[in-house]
């Protein structure tokens, strides 16, 4: 990291699927920069912003966590969650430190900055806007639901997500970071609530425009419950589409392998299934389709493998 | 610090003046060891121990932050204190990751170790116990009360404390590190609240006897409403003496000036007053008297001067 000749790339996302692309990444030989979203109203995110009104950490706190370098009792402190306490239940360390820290310098963006130095943090990380932003949901039957963590749970198809206030004005060391990319990635994770919530921005869709650099999009492996159900790989693209253009995305990252049975079963709980990589109607998109097994299969849960994504992204350097 | 041949000098107490003295002695060449009561049952740290079932972690966290070394804006951020937030207005975060620690490692004393090492503390610090305690008084009118916060409010004159579950059993690294000190000092601080409830613990007791080492006791500069209102110097001795023997002590550092105006105008509202040095007296009951102007005049409160003092007591080693 920070060497200026290596090559810059940028991560856009948030929930539990960026971490795990990052914890890849980190040590290949590029300077890394992850945005992150802060749009999160939540469990312990959500309470912290609504009492202290800072934007929500807990998609920053994770990301703190893949791509620091500091020895695992430290970690597992950040990491920790209180499981009692009269108003700390639920919380985790790192949130709290975060918020904290946002609290201490009046500013969340240099509070991240602190922890990222205090734990050793490779790379950089932005929140998408140095304040808080709320997302919203247009549903198909012409309903509008507020609040990430309410968007899902209403079950329903979704038309169109948006942010208020308007314009949310993004971090410029973001949009920086956007602008003098060789390489861009959008995350894998929660569509509508973890990764377009950054990129439906006005300026961040702008940035993404003007750099010379290739946008890939990592698509997720397996549907996800309000969000995404039945949605094919080509579905995933075009709802970015709908909202940002067709003309930001150059590549796609597609799981072209079956899902075992053993994931299967387990997200079927959920509601959730493997998505279908409908190669042909993304070409036909006029989007490049970049395929191959990137799940990690001695995981318990469905995840990406970090190492192979990370080998195969850097290969596109 | 760490070096064997280096005099061992052990700190007992508490509260706001133990953290003072601690930060002149710890660039002393010695071994510096920190005894600390874990019996407050107010503010964060009673929130937290009832909460949470963990010893009071308030007095630990300030001697943590007196003995760092680490980076000041790693100290704000373990000094600070949330101002809002449901639950969490009135923690402070040393207070939070000290418990987040105990949590994790079911096991306060090495939650301690390990917040100390991240924070690179400079010589031990050892809770009087690993487990919660709660103090008492009785009231020279024969009521009791029960609670560290509670015994000063009452403004009574009290008689005795005393500590429950009986018997506390104290840690034994504590009970070592007084054994094998070449000198152990009693700190400043709330006689009844902060001081005494490491002392009256029968096996810390017996060790103070059995130690080789001179055991001097640092007497307060001003009375405290509620523990020793009209107190002398030797009045504060004469307390310890009823609770723990007159055999402990050999000597006292007492502030041999007259209190300027200033501060006694400031400690007038919290009816606290000079203590009056009865030197005679003191003479009188065996005990050296190590006399020396001991306070810092260019603080706007009265407070110890921690480098007069801590040359004071490394002459005495």
């Amino acid at each position: 990291m920070g060497n200026s000749t290596e090559p810059r790339v940028v991560v856009i996302g948030g929930g539990t699927g960026m971490p795990v692309l990052l914890r890849g990444l980190k040590d290949l030989p590029i300077h890394l920069s992850a945005i992150v979203t802060v749009a999160d109203d939540g469990g312990s995110s959500g309470r912290l912003r609504t009492e202290l009104a800072i934007p929500a950490p807990g998609d920053i706190r994770n990301v703190v966590a893949a791509l620091s370098d500091a020895e695992p009792m430290l970690l597992d402190l950040f990491q920790h969650r209180f499981a009692e306490g009269n108003g700390l239940s639920g919380h985790s360390m790192g949130n709290l430190l975060l918020a904290a820290m946002a609290s201490m310098t009046g500013d969340f963006y240099r509070g991240i900055k602190e922890i990222s130095r205090v734990l050793n943090v490779r790379g950089e990380i932005y929140p998408i806007a140095n304040h808080s932003m709320n997302l919203h949901a247009e549903m198909e039957d012409g309903t509008v639901v507020t609040g990430e963590s309410q968007i899902p749970k209403q079950n329903k198809k979704i038309k169109r997500v948006y942010v208020s206030p308007t314009p949310v004005q993004p971090l410029p060391e973001a949009v920086h970071a956007i602008k003098s990319a060789d390489l861009i990635i959008i995350s894998p994770g929660s569509l509508y609530t973890s990764i377009l919530p950054n990129i439906i921005i006005p300026e961040i869709g702008e940035a993404l425009r003007e750099t010379k650099a290739d946008v890939t999009y990592i698509c997720n492996v397996m549907t996800q419950e309000g969000e995404t159900s039945e949605y094919t790989a080509a579905d995933h693209l075009q709802a970015l589409f709908d909202h940002i253009g067709n003309d930001v995305i150059q590549s796609v990252v597609v799981h072209n392998q079956p899902i075992e049975q053993k994931y299967k079963k387990a997200y079927a709980r959920e509601n959730a299934e493997p998505v279908i990589y409908d190669i042909d109607r993304i070409k036909s998109m006029g989007i490049k389709v970049i395929e191959e097994d990137i799940i990690d299969h001695s995981q318990p849960m469905l995840r990406h493998d970090t190492s192979k994504l990370a080998q195969l992204l850097h290969s596109m350097l």
